[in-house]
C-alpha cells in the first residue's frame, strides 16, 4: 500500500514543493501533558485505538462491543493486545476510509512498520510498535521534533490553569504549543458542566459572576491569560447555530438565572447566541481569532451516552442555516475591519450556498477546511470544487487536523497536501490557473495561509 | 450505441470479474403474478412504456397527454402500436438519462433488436418486440432464468394473501422469489387505504383490531406468514420522517381512534412514528431486515392525483433529517445486535452529512444503494464519493434495482457493476485501495453485501 | 493565460462547432439606455468594476472600503485610475475565479490587451482601455454587433416606461434588445418601493388599484405593452418561494390594505405569493415566459445596506423547497399546455433532489443554467451532472448570462460553451451519448433551447 494518494506527474510536481514544508496545526485536540511530561506513549491500543473515535465508531458499526475494545464500563483490564488484534480482524471495515490511510501512513511511516496489517499480522506489529514506544525516539518532543511542527494549538476549556503549557515554556524545550480558549462550558447553559464551570471560572478570578458586567471582565481576564500563554485564537462549538444580540436588561436578566441554572431550553439558546456576539465583540478587541465548528448534534445515541459519556461516536451532523444564524454576531461586528471568524461545516450544501458567498463579501470571514467526516480526499476535492470559485483562495483558512491522535498528524496534513497537488493541477490544466500561481499558491495553501489566519506569524 | 457505459482498461478488469454473477435482487415491485403463470407478456407498449413512470413522466414533461400513450381516463383503446410510434418521437428526450440506457440495453442486449429506436424505426421495432413476446423464450419464466436471477423480492401488502408465491412455490419451478412485508397501509392513518386494509387485516387474522395488543399480534401473525413464505425484509414507505415512542396510553388511545379514522393529521403522523418502531422491535425478534424508503413527497400534482390515482410521475422528493427523524427508533433499539435497518434516501445532501456518519456508528445501519431518480451513472457515483470515506464498504447494502419494469433488471445491474468498476478503479488509481482489495470488494459490491445484508444467505 | 478553460481534443472538437454561433441572452441586466443613446462607455474603473458586484464584493472581503473604490458615501470624487491601481493590488483575491476568467477574456479578446494585470501594469492598462473607449469601435452598438449577440433581454420593473426600447428600435440600428417584465415592484408589498410604484402604476394605466380585478388590468394592460414593445418573458425575484391561491373575498380584503401599506409580513407574504399564481394564470394566456429566481436573501447585511442600499454584494442564497413552495402556482396552473415556467436555483442540493425531478414531470416547467454564484466552470459541471439524468436535455432552459457587466457577454458564453462542450465529451466517452447525438446537442445548449425557452423565434 503506498501510504497516501497517487498523484500524476503534475500533481506531483507542486506536492514536491510543498511535502516537506513545516507543519502548522492550529487547530486540535492533542494533551499538553504529553510534552509537559514527555512520558512515553503506553501500549499500541491505547495509542492508536482506544482514544480514536473514528477508529472505534467504526468498530462499533461492525457490531464489536466496546468493552471488548477496553473502553467504557466493562472494559477494564483488557488486554491491550487483544484489543489490537480485534481491530486487526475488522481491518477490512476501514477499506477507503481516510482512518485507513492514515493508520497505513502512521504504522509505515511514523512508526516504520514493514509489515501489512491483517488478523495474522497483529501480534507481529504489535510487539514492534510497542518495543518503539519504549524507545528516546518516540517520545512525544522527538516526535513533534520529527515531524516538523512549527507550531501546534490545543484546545483548552475557560478554566483551564494552563499549567502544563506553562511548564513546556519553562523547560527550555523550543517546541511551539499554544492553548486555544474554548469557553462554551461557562458561556452554554445546555452544557452538563455549566455550573461547576462558572464556580471554577468564579474561584480563578475572583470575580462576582452573578454581575454580568462582571462575568464579561472575568472573560477577558481568560482571554488575557491565554492570550499570555501564546492562544491567538478561540473556539466555539455550536450544535445549534443561532447567534443573537438581546438588549442590556434581558441579558442581565437572564444571566442572573443562567448562574442558578434555571433557564429553560429557548432562554438558554438566546443567551448562548448572545454571548457568541460578546464573544465576536471581545475578539474584535484582542486580536483573538474566532472559530466557530457549527452543526455537530452531539452524543445521539441516548443508551450509549448514559452508559459511556460523550465522544463515543454518535455526534452526526445536521442541516445547517449560516446565514440566519450568523446574522446577529455579523450584523453588530462583521464588518469591523479587526474580526476574523473562520467557519467550519459539517454541512457540506452549505459551502456553495452559503459559505463562500458569505466569506466572498464579509471581510472578518474566512472558511475553515474540510473537517470530521470531510477531512479526506475525497471531502477536500468537494470543497475546492465547492468554495474557490465564489470565495477565491485568500478567503480560505488553509488546514487544520483537528486530531487527538498526534501520531496521525503527518499523514493527515500528507493528505491535504496531495489533495491541494491535485487540485492545484487540475486547475492549471483545466487553464483556470497559470503554473507559476499554482506554484505560488501550494505553499500558501499548504502552510501560509494557516500562519496568516490563525495570527501566528504576528505574535 | 454501446449498451452500456464504456469503461477503461483498470475498470474493464474490474467489471469482467463481476458482470456475469447471478443477479440478486433484494427490493422491487415485479409483479408475482407473472411466475405463476407464466403467461406471455402483452404488446411492447404494455411491457415497456405504459408501466414505466419513468418512461412516461418524461413524455409528459415534454406535453405528451396520458390519454395518448393509453394512460388513465381517454387512454382506454389505444392501439398500442401508436403509443410506442409517440413514444419513439420523443426519444430524443430520453438523451442522457437512464431510461435510455436501460431500453437502449433492453432492446440490443435482452430483445436481440438490432435496429437502432427512432421514429422511424418504430413500426418495425414493434413488431420485432411483439413476434418476441410470443415466444416461449420469452415469458417470465425463461426470462428470470436467462437473466441469471439468484433470488428477486416483490413488495407486498401486509395482507396480501401471498398465493402467488404459494403457486410458484408450488409450481417445481426453482426461481426464487420471495415476498416482502411491506405495512404502511395498516400502519399510517394518512393512507386513503388504511380503514379497508385494517378490515382485511382482521378478516386474515382473526384479531380484534380495536385492542392495541391484538393488533400487534395479528402484525406479528402477518411477519411470520411472510417468512414462512421466504421473506427476509420489510418495507417501509415513510414520507414526512419522524419517528417516535408513545408511553402505553397514549399510543392505545391513538390506537382506538386510528381504527375509526379519527386522527387528526398531527396524530396520524405520531402513530406512525410509532408503528415504525414497533415494527423495529419485532425485526430485532424476528430478524426480518427493515428497509426505510423515507423523503419522497407523494402525488404532488393535485389534479393528476385527482384524475388518474397515484404512481404517475409526481412523486417528488424533499429534504429530510435523517437524525431527528431516526432518533425514537434508534434510541430504543438501535444498539440491538439483532436489528438491521436499511435507509434508503433521495436527499443526496444526507449522504456525507447524516447518512454515512449514522452507518459509520450504528450497529443496526446500511445505507440503501441509490435509488430512483438516482440510479444512475452520476447517481453512483456521487453515492460512493460521499459514503464510503466516512461508512466504508462493510456498510452498505449492496444493489437493489427497486423496479417494476422486469426487463430492465439487467441493464440496471449492468449498469451498477459498471458504476462499481469505475469507482474501485479510481480507488486504486488515487492510492486509495491496492488492486487485490479492489478485486475483493467487486464481487461484494455486486453480489455478496445484497445477499449478506439482506439475510437471504442465511434462510 | 489562456482566456478560457482548455480543452483536450474531443471538447475541442465539440467547442469549435458552437464557439462563433451567434449570442442569445435572454436574461440580463444590461441598461437600454446604453443602445438608445450609443455614447462612450466611461473610464474602466466605472465599466469594469464599480458597477459590479462580483467585483467589489471581492475586494471588500480582503479589506477594501468601498469609499476607495468610489462606491458609496465617502466615494464621490475618486480618481478612477486609483480604484483601478486598488483592484489591480488584489487582483491575487480573484485567482480561480469566474471574475478573473471573465476579465481575462474581456481584457485580451474583447480589448485586445496584451499585457498581462498586475499592480505593476494597472497604469500601462488603464491608459490603454481608456482610450480604446473613446474610440467609435467601443460603443456600444458596434461592441454588440461585434459580440454577435442575437437577442438581448434587459430587465425592467412594471412601470418602466421603456422609452430607451422605443428609441432603439426607432434609429434603425437593427440590434434585437427586448425587454422583461418585472413587477415585483408592484407585486411584492414586503419591497420597500411598493406604494410608489403602485402610485406610478395608476398614473401610468388610469387605472383604480384600489379595486382588485382593476389592479389585475393594470398588469394586464403593462404585460401587453411589453409583449408590444418585444418582450417575451416575465421575471420574479422570490426571497422566500411560497405560492399560494387565496379565495377571492381573501385576496380582495389583502389587496385593499396592501396599496394602503398595512399587510403584516405574514399577510405581506401570502399576498405575494398568491400575486405569483395570478402571473402564471396570465402567462398561460398571454404566453409571456416566466421566470422564477428564488432562494437569494437580500442585503444580509444591515450596516451596509443602512449606509449605501442594495446591491453591495451581500446577497446570500439560502436553502430553499421548491415543492412546497411552487404547489400552488403548479397545482392551479402547472398542466396547462400554455404555461411556460423557468426555475432559477441557488440552492445546488436541490438540482438532483426537486427540480430535476419537477421538471421531468410538469409540462410547464424548465431548469434555468447555473445562475450568480455558480454561473463557473465547477457549477456548469455540476449542473449538468445532477439535472440531466433526470430531466434529460430537452428540459433545460439554455444559457443566460443575466449581467450587469456588459462587456463580460462573450467571456460569459464562452465559458457555457466549454462546459457543454466538456460535458457532451464526457458522456460520449463514457458511452451515454454516441457522438452524433453530442454533435445535435451541443448547438441546442450554445443557442436553440434559448431561443426555444424564451420563445424568442416565436415572435
Amino acid at each position: 500500500m503506498i501510504p497516501g494518494p497517487t498523484l500524476r506527474p503534475a500533481a506531483q510536481a507542486l506536492y514536491d514543493r510543498v511535502a516537506d514544508l513545516p507543519i502548522v496545526s492550529p487547530h486540535g485536540h492533542c494533551d499538553p501533558r504529553w510534552w509537559s511530561g514527555d512520558e512515553a506513549f503506553p501500549d499500541p491500543a491505547a495509542l492508536l485505538i482506544q482514544p480514536d473515535h473514528y477508529v472505534f465508531r467504526m468498530l462499533y458499526s461492525q457490531g464489536v462491543s466496546l468493552a471488548d475494545l477496553g473502553i467504557g464500563p466493562g472494559g477494564q483490564g483488557r488486554d491491550p493486545r487483544d484489543v489490537f488484534r480485534l481491530f486487526a480482524q475488522h481491518w477490512d471495515a476501514f477499506l477507503g476510509t481516510p482512518s485507513r490511510q492514515w493508520l497505513d501512513f502512521t504504522l509505515s511511516r511514523t512508526l516504520g512498520v514493514e509489515t501489512p496489517l491483517s488478523p495474522d499480522t497483529a501480534d507481529i506489529i504489535y510487539d514492534e510498535i510497542a518495543a518503539k514506544l519504549a524507545t528516546q525516539a518516540y517520545r512525544p518532543r522527538a516526535l513533534f521534533d520529527r515531524f516538523g511542527i512549527e507550531a501546534l494549538a490545543t484546545t483548552d476549556t475557560a478554566t483551564d490553569p494552563l499549567v502544563h503549557h506553562a511548564a513546556i515554556a519553562a523547560s527550555g524545550w523550543t517546541g511551539r504549543i499554544v492553548p486555544t480558549f474554548r469557553p462554551d462550558d461557562v458561556l452554554n447553559p445546555a452544557r452538563p458542566d455549566h455550573l461547576s464551570s462558572l464556580a471554577k471560572l468564579a474561584a480563578m478570578t475572583g470575580c462576582d459572576l452573578g454581575r454580568y458586567a462582571d462575568f464579561l471582565d472575568a472573560l477577558r481576564q481568560r482571554r488575557t491569560a491565554f492570550r499570555n500563554a501564546g492562544a491567538t485564537a478561540t473556539d466555539h462549538d455550536v450544535p445549534n447555530l443561532a447567534t443573537c444580540w438581546l438588549d442590556r436588561d434581558r441579558i442581565e436578566a437572564l444571566h442572573s438565572r443562567a448562574v442558578t441554572g434555571t433557564l429553560c431550553a429557548d432562554e438558554a439558546r438566546a443567551y448562548y447566541g448572545h454571548m457568541l456576539v460578546e464573544m465576536a465583540q471581545m475578539a474584535a478587541e484582542d486580536g483573538m481569532v474566532m472559530q466557530i465548528h457549527a452543526g455537530s448534534r452531539r452524543n445521539t445515541n441516548a443508551p450509549l451516552f448514559a452508559s459511556h459519556g460523550p465522544d463515543m461516536g454518535a455526534d452526526i451532523p445536521g442541516a445547517i442555516n449560516w446565514v440566519d444564524g450568523m446574522a446577529a454576531l455579523l450584523n453588530r461586528v462583521g464588518n469591523d475591519p479587526r474580526l476574523r471568524v473562520i467557519l467550519f461545516t459539517l454541512d457540506e450544501s452549505a459551502y456553495s450556498r452559503e459559505l463562500a458567498p458569505m466569506a466572498g463579501h464579509w471581510p472578518c470571514l474566512r472558511i475553515g477546511p474540510p473537517w470530521w467526516f470531510h477531512d479526506s480526499l475525497n471531502g477536500m476535492r468537494r470543497y475546492f470544487d465547492r468554495v474557490v470559485e465564489t470565495a477565491g483562495y485568500l478567503n480560505l483558512a488553509g488546514f487544520n487536523d483537528d486530531t487527538r491522535a498526534f501520531l496521525s498528524i503527518p499523514a493527515r496534513h500528507d493528505t491535504w497536501r496531495r489533495a491541494v497537488a491535485l487540485h492545484l493541477a487540475d486547475q492549471v490544466e483545466r487553464g483556470v490557473l497559470v503554473r507559476a500561481d499554482a506554484e505560488r499558491l501550494a505553499p500558501m495553501l499548504a502552510r501560509g495561509l494557516a500562519l496568516d489566519t490563525y495570527r501566528l506569524r504576528e505574535s
